[in-house]
């Protein structure tokens, strides 16, 4: 494990940000957080979008589901690890997920629990983006993924 | 984003402990982790209470709602913030927030989730204290707030 | 607290592997991440078994209870202390303890709440193990404990 600790909070930064944009219906930050042939695949359902034009239209699409809803996003179990080519800075990411849904009742539920995988890369900047998002549904008919 | 590992971990460990002593029920040390001046506040129902003493009474008054309840906090997506004047040692510290309650039974429920904005600064020991926490609850009516 | 950045981060990726491997009801790799002499109290119901072999035969007729399910296990809150004699590596970590559990129909509930108290040590490699783990099942009527 050659992850340094300074890595490890960067990375946890990443997902603090990337996760208020995503809860917040920011489809425009959100997918800025990918680069931009980056993807999103739902195996479990079969689909992959790739793209942040197709992610955006996507999302767009799937906003009505969200309405009356503050749907909140939970990590855990993060293993980051140096993944790519030798003198590459891409990372493999992976993390438990938890889904919760609050109504305008107060109300709250689970949504769903995932673990999801993820190829970030260094923009031209530095910063870190996702390319490669693979989101594995928790259902025993699917098997245990990562 | 400034904040070093070192820093990062001082920060979750300082979590790690209040909320031992708030799902404790143990007012005495809860409020120690204030400023003698430190608020809360929901600005969900209009509330700040402001200063220990205030906080004592405050939670004294609440304790019934707890009885024979397990209140655990989980905490996530933390971002933490220099915050104050230049040569300051402020720091904004923001996170998701999670309340589970379990009573005799076994049985587990959801309570709340929130998102929550401290601003902290450190007492003459060097410790860190919280001057000014502010919950937003979760509540699409309320909107989505850090 | 003289815990490292760089430990802590250890000691989460730790619980990271040990987790999916729990999860996935890896009972071969989970017991590798004890000592051969560790143990697994559970003093809610007044038992404790030692040893990787009690260990692998306890969960083993467990198994039955977790099938057609997928039991995710979300930790939070760690406190990381040396605990030892001078010149021992030994650990003292305490954490928040969720379980869910997510059916073929995908609904996910609550299984427990816990606070974990967990003693590690370095093995002959450096690899952190752990020699004695208390859950203390959350319930009111056991009181809140660490």
């Amino acid at each position: 494990m050659s992850v340094t600790a300074d890595l490890y909070v960067e990375v946890k930064n990443f997902y603090a940000r990337q996760m208020r944009v995503l809860d917040d219906l920011d489809i425009e930050q959100f997918t800025a957080t990918f680069t931009e042939d980056g993807s999103v695949a739902h195996p479990h359902r079969g689909e992959k979008v790739e793209g942040r034009e197709a992610m955006r239209a996507k999302m767009t699409s799937m906003l009505p589901m969200y309405e009356g809803l503050v749907t909140r996003h939970w990590f855990d179990h993060f293993l980051i690890e140096p993944a790519g080519a030798a003198g590459d800075d891409g990372l493999r990411v992976t993390y438990y997920s938890l889904v919760t849904q609050t109504d305008t009742e107060d109300e709250m539920r689970f949504f769903s629990s995932s673990s999801v995988e993820d190829r970030m890369v260094r923009d031209e900047k530095g910063e870190l983006r996702i390319r490669e998002r693979v989101i594995h549904r928790d259902n025993p008919r699917h098997g245990r993924v990562i």
